[in-house]
């Protein structure tokens, strides 16, 4: 006889070569729970999907819950996933306590008989119930929400039934092989020229389909010099939009306003003294103006990333950090409100390469699909291995230096 | 004949052996300008100070003014300081184009004959001439203020002249011998155990003398098992003050609320695993209550870290950052608003100890006077480099592990 | 009808929560081969062992070879062994073509009927059978043997058939759960206090079981002054064989014989000056003695690790490399040679622990069987991964200060 | 008056703005003794040299000997610098107690009246003077010697009077400016693509100047897919020297031979699959020819960064380590053997560049004279960091991709 708590989940897909099952099966095990194999129909050949049920039991019914919730983060779904249950939030910024925690995987829910799409994919949020066009032809939808945006007494799903996740297509076998390094760790031994021409190839692909390439990137593009290079790929199309913070706009705007004149001269290879006062100077500069729209615009500003982005007319999104000086103008010092931009701007993005960033690199992990398909590069294996710790299983970490990297990616795609 | 535009420098101190004299010649170079030693007057020995003139020249009069700023940072004034010029800030928020920007050092401006002191030390901001109490009794005060603090009409420092910087009372040598490692640079081939016996008797010393000692954290403080020995050196009144992020308060709050009851258990040293949704439900939980100190009072959080500081009735300053979900109702989510709060709790501030945060590290290091001997431990050598870099020079850095680090530590001050 | 090439091979254990089978696949694709699974007879519950039977196939046959030769790595072994094949060696120190390239893990050999068990494991070797005690009642015995070892002449295994190996016992889940952290990646988020209690409790169990505790150490010992704690370690008897390099020696001397006498203190944590000629002054006095051992009976050397181990009467292995100074006189400056020195320690090894080093933690995981676990400390995480990524998959990584941790070990096991 | 152990030295030179004077009056105390500036003879302009008399003291004679062989590693030399002391070699591999243990500086000794030039700077040898041509036109020469390679009863420099080292050229300001960044500290911030060209400039000067180009690489060559790019390199006769270990000829040789084969693509970029069994059987193969050069004489060996130097008729030095497997036949596996093979080299070296290996570039940096600019190239910046820290001053850092750092360098070198 079954324990008083258990359900059946499901998970189909690459079990074996994938290694998906072992890690539901951990996770089951690592929460406190047992499990039991009930069937497992296995591809026999390697282009074959396998399919397992698996039936989950723990001492307590909530504990349970958890532990399907957690085992969707891998697409693993109960058989019987029953209807979404929904509670009112308690108040402005705070869910139910049982609310039911997202994935960044494509989900829909079921409220009677019909499955609904989730409007978007983001982790750590929770999924709001609303009734749009009210009336007698209402519709209704669901929306991702993060927990400071709710409202109070909106229709919050709580628990897991009535939830199901897909899993991401970047995870089947044929999308790994037209995109091979895709599941590759961090390494800092690949042969880095064929990276880059792969990087480049999808780039050209994703742009083909009419879809973005965004962009996250960190000061470290201005002092390797890569900001020319960077500038190329702007002007050629490449750079749909801009995550950064306050230091990668303000090293690029004094690298631009600054540059030669006072013998700091990266043209020369000496390189940036640190904790001068340039940078405070810059950032003062384009207070004054207003803007860095406004910069260019009055000829102010006339050259770096950031001239290029206006001049493309690319977004950007900069968010200021605790530890940001001035901030520019344009930089979100909210940082929830620089979450809302940010998120603004992910419909159509196809593509997403970080460079030499930890913090946006994090936070636009944080709130993009599984389903987008990222490159972070970075000359530190920690920030790739952290990237992919917190959840970003799509992710590709290549550990090189940014400045030959850009260098090598402006010749293929800006040649 | 000398070049149109110069002037004559002092410096003063242990010039040889500290290497400060080589660092301004390289400076006056660097940025383009050239020098001539009018005089050295030699400590002969290694107990004496010295005091060199140097005429610095420049072929414009602002990067005069720039190099002479320049090289306050490391405590070299103009020999004839003349008087502040003040010019009002053309608007809110921004200074004007050749204001004086700060250093870290404590610094005094004279207006008519008179020096007045600059009110706190902080790099990267403006000097404000404000008067006080105005009418006959009317007091001047100079104040440093961030360029977003800026009001426009303020009378504002502009350019190096009557501005006078004074030596970091840590560069002395007797200081030095005192707390020996200070001088030290970054290293992991360090005996650890005397390290650890030397700050905790250099807390005692400043606490002793009624001074606070401030905690700059990180998560990793929860993730290394150090809490507990963390929670110690609360209650036995060594952490003041604390200025961590939002990950830091929500790990520790995670701990105190899931750490047994899912079988994520801290004390079998089996890891936290990553990316599960337990640090949004613990997020969810305080704002719920409305605030880590009501949690407390509640009942519903009773351990870890947060806990002990709201018992202790210790201040702490949480500043969030775009990757933060949630965050925690008491986290600043304005950046500009964080750093205001952090700058009002470093009044009293005797010594500061940094663990294993780069963040907020590199944040409090922004606005910490050079006067403040500050330690930072991360068992990343970059976090210290890079602290050091951006002209925290008073910065000791020890890489280590934390959790040992901690443990040790709570074992010499709170056996 | 099957490839004209091709092979059934079988894999036993806990398929799915170990991700062995996922492995086994991709290597088949990875090497150009393709795979059928014949059958999975599955454990229900994860305390149950799986079986699983996989049609390995390839275009050639001695790719085919090298597949089975690779999937023995990880544990699988062909379902119909066959016989081995034997080739005389074609000259000393070069084996045939295609000769079995070791794994090691625990093997056998069937040359008739009967499968003789190899006399060691050890990775990358050959396999030579012998006849001993020659006539009528010969015995014969397969033997591991380094391709530097081999003499024209000697029956070598070649080929896969008739090699069978043995999962490393360490893999089981219940040995798991003994020594919990086996099974943990590297990674400085551990709570460390709870790692050294579990390593001093290992330690104890393998002395109370009559094996040898094998260290393997580096400079980073003396540096970090550990020194202490680990001479209190030795003389504890938990330091039965040590394994290092010139500079762990030389250092721990220079320190006993310079220590105090010229500044360069220790105890004031001034730290060691880089650079000086102190350590070559040391090597040349030890030289003069004639040995390590020599200089402590003449009552040359008289504290210190070495100093130690020479009083507990423990074997000591040091091999030099290209970057030595002097070296030590104990110093085996032919690398072949202490290699043979090393394996001539291994047995009645039980456990071996690696700290800062990656030279000489790499030599030793070359040569140690998959069936002694072993720890591997270091606060660089890069030595941890590389020596993961050679194939020691028994190892297990503490990112970690030396100093502390040795310090925190010396504390459980030597109070 | 003076203590009664004292002695003036002169150090002269950029003692301001190269921090000298600040490191010698830095290192008499830290030695423990005690000094007094007795005069300053001070460059008033930025090209001037400086010259300074120090007068220093300690408490006993061997340690004032000890320090001013300290100082001498800066470049200062005894005012009064007495007749050399010699003594007889106690035994075969043993200096007397006192030998004068060498820096890397150009060095002169003074037996007479007359300064004798040494043969070769290597720093931690001894000095052993020779009369050659022995009878009435006997010519007597000053040899640095090895500890390991001193005869028993030949004439060994003792203590540091009558011996004089010269500041190497490359500290001299206007070398600097020709070579700008040899001046800086290891970086992974600096224009990347700028730095690529100095040192492309810096080797065609050498070569043009008749020297010989000295590599130094470890085996992420092979890993990076860097190897075609070291291979135009070695065609455009830009590598006339190269040292290495078992690995990186190893690997070479293995993609050479299984490169295509196997499926572990490196075209592809899939990486190189770690563990396998395929580095040991080419380094079987390369036993059975005999020789690398023989295994390319015979067809065997038709491609990588081996074949090329062997068929550009280069010499290479391979120097064995504890955790090679085989090794190749070219390895010395005596590591003292390697060290002289690798001096016999050095005559003639103009330029010296070290890419991806620590090993190795610090045994390189250990017998190199300080005469000779070195550039280290790693993506892990502790590599270099260990090679600045044991005193090869005269080396530059650049913490890069080896991969993409080679590939533009051969673009600029051989396009």
């Amino acid at each position: 006889m079954d324990a008083p708590h258990s359900t059946t989940v499901a998970v189909t897909g690459h079990l074996m070569d994938t290694g998906i099952l072992a890690r539901v099966l951990d996770d089951v095990l690592e929460y406190g729970g047992d499990y039991l194999i009930e069937s497992l129909d296995l591809g026999r050949r390697h282009e074959d999907e396998s399919r397992a049920l698996v039936r989950v039991s723990a001492g307590e019914g909530d504990l349970l819950e958890r532990i399907v919730m957690r085992l969707q983060t891998h697409g693993a779904n109960p058989v019987d996933p029953g209807t979404a249950t929904l509670r009112p939030a308690p108040a402005d910024g705070v869910f139910p306590d049982d609310f039911y925690s997202t994935t960044n995987l494509d989900t829909c829910v079921r409220l009677d008989r019909e499955w609904l799409p989730v409007d978007r994919a983001e982790m750590d949020c929770g999924l709001v119930v609303d009734e749009v066009d009210g009336g007698a032809g209402g519709r209704v939808v669901v929306r991702t929400v993060p927990v400071s945006d709710v409202r109070a007494g909106a229709a919050v799903v709580c628990g897991a039934r009535g939830v199901r996740v897909e899993m991401p297509p970047a995870v089947a076998r044929g999308e790994e092989e037209a995109f091979g390094f895709m599941s590759s760790a961090a390494s800092s031994e690949k042969p880095q020229v064929v990276l880059v021409r792969q990087i480049a190839e999808r780039m050209r692909e994703v742009k083909a389909a009419g879809q973005k390439v965004l962009w996250v990137g960190g000061p470290a593009v201005v002092h390797t010099g890569a900001a020319p290079a960077m500038v190329r790929l702007v002007e050629a199309g490449y750079v749909d939009v801009l995550f950064a913070g306050n230091a990668l706009a303000t090293h690029d705007i004094e690298a631009a306003l600054f540059g030669t004149s006072l013998g700091v001269d990266l043209a020369k290879g000496a390189g940036v003294p640190h904790g001068h006062e340039h940078h405070i100077r810059a950032i003062n500069t384009i207070r004054r103006a207003g803007s860095i729209a406004a910069a260019v615009a009055s000829g102010v500003l006339t050259g770096g990333v950031m001239h290029a982005m206006v001049r493309a007319g690319r977004p950007f999104v900069l968010v200021g950090s605790v530890r940001d000086d001035g901030p520019l103008p344009d930089v979100y010092t909210d940082v929830i409100g620089g979450q809302r931009a940010m998120r603004a701007q992910l419909p159509g993005v196809g593509f997403c390469i970080m460079v030499a960033t930890m913090l946006h690199a994090i936070a636009t992990g944080n709130i993009l699909p599984a389903s987008v398909p990222l490159v972070c590069v970075d000359i530190n294996p920690a920030t790739v291995t952290k990237l992919a710790d917190r959840g970003s299983a799509q992710a590709m970490g290549i550990v090189t230096d940014i400045g030959l990297f850009l260098e090598q990616l402006a010749r293929e795609l800006a040649p």
